[in-house]
């Protein structure tokens, strides 16, 4: 499953005492240059997959504390809680002596759970991702590489792209992990976090995000994924952005929520 | 602001170290019998409170590790990064010397950020508080204290309450603290967790939560708050449940999302 360029890029070496030592790579860098939030705490995220017992992601809670550069990372890990369905446990990410990221989650077996299945909700109403067109083309700019790691497809290019923002924070479309690895659970928190945030459809470039929570429903399958993204309060800047990863059968993988600040233009 | 039931029933003490000691009360239990997650967690996030520097609740995540009965607790709290306008901290409740709650906290001073707010989201529809019905009457057992710490109301009693669960786990309705302390942030995290969960309408008799996570928007007014309690999602039985309070203005005070097991009759 890590055999991917994604799983590569988030390796980690174990180095005793719960702490591993992982590598930050510019492979998977936002239109700022940065690393994207969600890559590094994957990372986190898979040390803290090495050290407890079980290895379906049910939750996930992060803060992001501290900008991180490429370059090399250590996560620290701690058990919380290891019963039989799920195991808790907390990671700290730190770079240069100082806590990046701080996330706490719980693992599980999925298949140890046996209560119903229900869903009120409608999966994006998306054409096919074959019939459907590139988000972005060749005016990327080259230091936002993920948008090498990961395509985006669209039925038509939203406003934000065409230069004419709709006001309405809100974009369906299709996304896959280009070289595979999609099917890694891990994924999931970065790809939450690493499309265009649903606010460039208000003028913003970008946002920044303090706190993201995520809940995986089923395990994700490679390939295509039917993407959501909602804002439906800002308050005082600081908005809050919701994420649902569906599969392409109309089944629901994952569901986020971020906490998250503009960036804006100039 | 900590003069009232709540407040007192929150109340914890410096024991040194970044430790704390409080009293859970049976005074805000469920139909379970046992203290409520979130009130316990209100202790913890008091404790936190006088950790950081900054005293609004911006973002909450938490989970619920291990049961917790009336009698001391303990609350281990960390600060994880301190800035001007937010401070991020951790902290545990230890009880018998295991940790019963692990959450992270961002606090911050709302007043410092001046970006502009937007909502794309209707508050609840609700007849005002004065011409409703409460939603409880003589049948809640003893054993279910919360009852009488918080009021709450309905435009007219819902499928579970008349014994006909209507199948759709969606709620509205008023609530509010009996003896007030309803203008104390830290009322927000036990607010969204006191109310009979949405899955009441499946026929769930509860429901136990695993993880919270709660981001603030306005700091909080004393009296009645609009709520709306929604799960859109159950997979294998593992839910979701999104939880919005408004003020009686229309304004979105909190929003949170929790991912709990039901707790079925019999």
């Amino acid at each position: 499953m890590t055999d991917s360029a994604f799983g590569r890029d988030t390796r980690v070496e174990p180095v005793g005492d719960g702490r591993f030592a992982g590598e930050v790579t510019q492979r998977w860098s936002g239109l700022s240059g940065n690393p994207l939030g969600g890559y590094v705490l994957a990372i986190g995220l898979r040390a803290l997959q090495h050290t407890v017992p079980l290895s379906d992601l049910l939750v996930v809670s992060a803060y992001f504390l501290e900008r991180v550069t490429a370059g090399p990372v250590q996560a620290r890990t701690r058990v919380l809680r290891a019963g039989r369905r799920t195991a808790t446990g907390e990671v700290g990410v730190y770079q240069g002596g100082r806590e990046a990221i701080r996330a706490t989650a719980t693992f599980a077996d999925l298949a140890a759970f046996d209560g119903p299945t229900h869903v009120w909700a409608d999966p994006p109403a998306l054409a096919a991702p074959e019939d459907s067109l590139p988000l972005y083309g060749e005016d990327v700019p080259p230091r936002a590489t993920v948008t090498r790691q990961v395509e985006f497809r669209v039925p038509r290019l939203p406003g934000w792209r065409a230069g004419a923002p709709s006001g309405t924070p809100r974009a369906e479309f299709w996304m896959r992990l280009t070289e595979g690895g999609g099917d890694d659970v891990l994924a999931l928190p970065f790809l939450v976090d690493c499309a265009a945030p649903a606010i460039v459809e208000l003028g913003a470039i970008g946002s920044t995000t303090l706190q993201l929570t995520l809940q995986m429903h089923h395990r994700p399958p490679a390939g295509w994924l039917a993407c959501r993204a909602t804002t439906r309060f800002m308050t005082r800047g600081l908005h809050e952005e919701d994420f649902e990863i569906w599969d392409r059968n109309g089944t629901l993988i994952a569901q986020s929520r971020q906490v998250a600040l503009p960036r804006n233009p100039g």
